[in-house]
């Protein structure tokens, strides 16, 4: 078998075999398939795509190039939430403790990620005390104890997706769904998942842009999960403002806690969201009958405050002080404040999640490089939603600052980032659509 | 300026500036644009194509990457040929004789190739004494006092082109019209020709498997030329069949000999596709008005004998041995003959000149790897045309070789590629269409 030949096919829209596909993915992974062949592969995919066996065959390859996590030992079926990537998208703190309460187990590896806040490693570490570096044998432990555990990688996980992401990412070739799609599931299913709930993002703060591609990965992600034997379901959500009101590290742990806390009516966007996913991983994990049952328990849980003592016992065991979570304010107790007012009356038509993130990353929110080192109380507090009516001088959103330098710049990103305008916007549903 | 922009850029079908692939080539060159870079950038261009401006900036990149030929010093206009590679193909050592003859300066600089037969560089040097390894002096010597010389390069020509090439031979991109065409060109504009006239070959024997792919290249190598200042035009010739009846090298010298003896009828394909060539670059030379003009002349330098003595003072200038050139036969003169006879009678229906000239290749006349050596009296000599009847047990063709190893896959290989059927084939003509 010679690499160049796989090219062609690929390029003459040839269907590659399983065989073929290890062949690239092992032989790339080796360094017997050079990387401008894997990049020229890779754009001809592009160009061409790949049909459902062929991206299971790369899921199963790019498994097959590391370490897969063994959650035999855990009781029940492993289920896993994961989303494309939101602005203010704190799902995970709750969906997770809220499902892990009625009975789910919860046994989550996470990478970090670059981005305009940390990933779910980061926004657990900005509670004092909490380390996400565990010993595999401690993380089972956690999870067996308390049914949820969210920890980094102990293992090496998908090394080719790390080779095939850095090549992509220098050779325009990031825009692909298989690329994308066997990426995000090779992680998910090598770290143990065995129910896998998806939160596709659309529109302009998102990855997908559009409804349509949204929906394509969706579907490429879910035919690979069940090809694969994994019970898989995905929702697509609207990402045209930030998802919650909260944006930052320590700010979107307390925006958890105060869901968790009934401080949030179920019907806001960021409490809408997070029980869709609850339910499925409820359904996964056969511990619900069916979506109206799934429902009554997680709002059970939510009024009980089952689900937030969950959230407490993980942080605990992960050594945080269980003081930042009876009172989360500390959690984004900065040196400065600063109020960004409206200056002008009128209707919020427009939020470009993306640009807020932005600023968010900016103030330190983020990292811009994987070097950077995060702030993980600062972020914005966004006073207003989509639709809202808003007079002249009122408070759009708040800059939780240590550091005054980008204060300017990040208010003024802000600012240009909110249109006011004379009519409300049309109302758009949050949750689009869902492939089940 | 960023590599994966430009990438991206083509993916997406924008049009590249000239400074643009100015950066990727020149970048490419000096290893700051990656291999992998430029196999990704090379495969979308494959999808989308380049424009004649995105052509030309490309061909103009690749000459500027290295050393360009200086033939001011010489009269008139440089008129220099290329054939898109034929099998029995040896026009270049009729039609440069021949416009030599008439007044036109050819001073061509050749590398050596891989395939069926040497390049003109090892026909030449199948002459006993013929060296075309020459100092750049004494090339401008030899073309000064005969008006044409053929030597091997002697400065680094457009290495981005033998970088270039070696990155798409193994990443599946090398059939893409504007890199086949920029790769042509640009050798050529490097190599100081100032009128360039192009043989593109179309057909199962050739690397354009249809007419309207080779008219597409013929028209991006004109395009070219025209627009770096070169007159420049093209014909499409046929290669369903081996342009001349001897395939090998010193059979094609024997051949060019035999052809300016007026041993070959005018009607002859080789003939008529030489003179074809020869007319246009008279045309450029400023040598003739017209084509008839042109034809008239090219005729009478064969009548006379001037184009034989171009072609043999070139040789002996090059230090070959005259003698060869009044006994040709000698240089094909092999430990053995093998006739290869017809198995049934009727009409030769098709022969598919790829296979022939592996066959010429197997028995030593051409390379497979850069390292092999080849034999230069070993060769193929067709004793039929498409369209000939031949009865049983006549000669089809005869082998002439010095290791009898190979004779019989060769003769196999050979008498598979030639059809023989009940009735004549549709005749075709020889030269399709022509860019001028």
């Amino acid at each position: 078998m010679r690499a160049v030949d796989l090219i062609l096919k690929k390029r003459e829209r040839g269907e590659l075999t399983k065989q073929e596909i290890d062949f690239l993915v092992s032989g790339f992974v080796s360094g017997q398939v050079a990387d401008y062949q894997m990049a020229a592969f890779m754009m001809a995919v592009c160009f061409n795509g790949m049909n459902r066996r062929e991206t299971a065959a790369l899921t199963e390859a790019m498994v097959n190039s590391g370490d897969v996590m063994n959650l035999f030992s855990l009781p029940g079926v492993k289920v896993d939430k994961h989303s494309t990537g939101g602005v203010g998208d704190t799902t995970t703190l709750i969906a997770a403790p809220l499902a892990a309460a009625c009975g789910a187990t919860v046994a989550k590896m996470s990478g970090r990620g670059l981005g305009h806040t940390g990933g779910t490693l980061d926004k657990l570490e900005s509670v004092p005390g909490v380390s996400t570096e565990q010993s595999e044998e401690r993380f089972i432990e956690i999870v067996k104890k308390t049914g949820l555990c969210v920890v980094g990688q102990t293992k090496e996980l998908v090394p080719a997706d790390k080779l095939m992401y850095a090549l992509r990412d220098v050779t325009g070739t990031v825009e692909s769904i298989p690329l994308i799609a066997a990426s995000i599931m090779s992680k998910k299913i090598a770290s143990g998942a065995e129910g896998i709930v998806l939160d596709v993002k659309a529109g302009s703060g998102a990855f997908m842009k559009t409804e349509a591609d949204a929906r394509r990965l969706a579907d490429a992600m879910v035919q690979i999960g069940r090809s694969m034997g994994r019970r898989t379901a995905a929702i697509i959500t609207a990402m045209d403002c930030p998802l919650g009101q909260r944006i930052g590290n320590g700010l979107e742990v307390a925006d958890a806690i105060y869901a968790l806390s009934s401080k949030l009516p179920l019907t806001d966007p960021l409490m809408e969201v997070s029980l869709a996913l609850a339910e499925k991983m409820l359904m996964f994990a056969g511990a619900a009958e069916n979506q109206r049952d799934a429902r009554a328990r997680l709002t059970g849980a939510i009024e009980s405050g089952a689900g937030l003592r969950k959230l407490a016992d993980m942080l605990v065991e992960l050594g945080g002080d269980e003081r930042y979570i009876e009172r989360p304010e500390l959690l984004y107790s900065t040196r400065e404040r600063v109020d960004l007012l409206s200056e002008r009356a009128g209707y919020v038509y427009s939020m470009r999640s993306d640009e807020i993130g932005r600023a968010a990353q900016l103030i330190g929110a983020g990292r811009a490089k994987k070097e950077d080192s995060i702030d993980p109380r600062v972020g914005i507090e966004m006073a207003v939603r989509l639709g809202d009516y808003v007079p002249c001088g009122e408070r759009l959103a708040t800059l939780y600052i240590n550091d005054p330098r980008y204060a300017e710049k990040a208010r003024r990103a802000i600012l240009s980032a909110i249109d006011i305008e004379d009519a409300p916007p049309e109302k758009k549903p949050l949750i689009l659509g869902a492939v089940e």
